[in-house]
């Protein structure tokens, strides 16, 4: 079995099209850096997190994010993210969006795992097991 | 039957997250403005450009901008949509962006009418009778 | 001295740029949707959050949202903003979106005032008397 | 001198958040890939669009798009970006955006120099020798 995957770092740079008229990006779109993130550590980890024709999804059920630092146009930073949980039907992650070194701002994300059925409300259900299987919890819950 | 539409005009404001550095409503903003009218003049239609379950859609498929003066956070503005052409498979507006009396932005959009089979390339249809009788070419092609 | 202003209803339409592949509304639009009605907020207080040439701002330091149901294309909501906390140099609101008679979603965004000098951090100061005299806590806290 | 540039290519995945309910990106952002290549072939150029403290600026005057395929969640492209025309006071680019060795849609952009001074309206300058050295017309004008 390849190893579990339990932290990722993307590397990015803000586009001009994230920032707003106080020369920052915009604090709704630090949302979806952590997205990308965990996006990519799901293909990092073989997996797509919707793949076409999938009748289970992964919708976002509570987020948060404090911000220390702005970011600026064509600023480079690093969202460093961890799976701080695992349950049979949810993960959580906690992402750190650093640039020169420093702590820009902190988020994390819990999504659960659901059955689709069009016209019909989303109902929980267990993480499959070929998913589970590919992620561990982080033992620290901290990046370094 | 009810009177066909050929012009819609909305009122809308400018939002924060719409302008980018430079202090301005972002460019790639006026498409989402054109088509939030567009979706507003299929309502006002009795319409909707995409209703649950549809096996037909509404693809862009050509679309532009000139842009004549920059719009800035809180600005109020309208959008003068129009239908320029009506085609069997297709529909183009004009629309044209307006503040304080003067022409912001004018641009165009080219919809085709598809099927839609999961898996498989989009196909052109005809627009649908319901639809397409709901709709009339503006006689003179240009908001005044 | 007019009404303090304590709490702020915004009706709002769901775009199409703001659904994603999971034919709902994509998690990072509640922030911009509560946002929205944060700068309503202020409008209807007769001031604006980032008025031209100001040497003050306003940034997000802390925000969070709980999702309860999704959205879909052209579902009609309400945002209810409210005051939960006004302090010398911070406010905090609670946003709850509803639809149909449900809660949608429960958000939460803090702002910090600052002074803006170019190429320089921002510095947190006190809110002008000007702005704070405008709003009030919330009494119940508690969206009813 | 360094040599000058002409074109420049860009690849990049689509984000969940660049999608719709359709379930294929939202046209309004390929003006987004676009500018995203632009401002690369900037930085390649070893220069940025929107250096901080500028008193020139590059608006956008004029763009289009026209589509030919999707492009869906996760999807790998390539931007083609060239420069169409050079002129004493503005650039215009044509894009070509690819996936999967097929044309997914082309566009173009035309961009002017202004003069930005707070609370006078924009006005057109000859762009600086020291902007306009790093590029040049590309010869073919089609990408290949």
């Amino acid at each position: 079995m390849p190893a579990q995957i339990s932290e990722f770092r993307l590397t990015r740079r803000v586009q001009f099209y994230e920032t707003d008229t106080a020369g920052i990006v915009h604090f709704s779109v630090f949302f979806r850096y952590m997205e990308e993130a965990e996006h990519a550590m799901w293909r990092e980890a073989g997996l797509s997190i919707a793949p076409p024709g999938s009748d289970i999804g992964f919708p976002r059920v509570a987020t948060n994010f404090e911000f220390f630092r702005p970011l600026r146009f064509e600023d480079e930073f690093e969202v460093v993210l961890m799976i701080a949980r695992k349950s049979q039907k949810s993960l959580s992650y906690t992402a750190e969006i650093r640039a020169s070194g420093e702590t820009v701002a902190r988020g994390a994300l819990t999504i659960a795992c659901v059955t689709k059925v069009p016209g019909q409300p989303m109902r929980g259900t267990p993480i499959p097991a070929d998913i589970a299987d590919r992620f561990a919890e982080a033992s620290g819950g901290e990046a370094s």
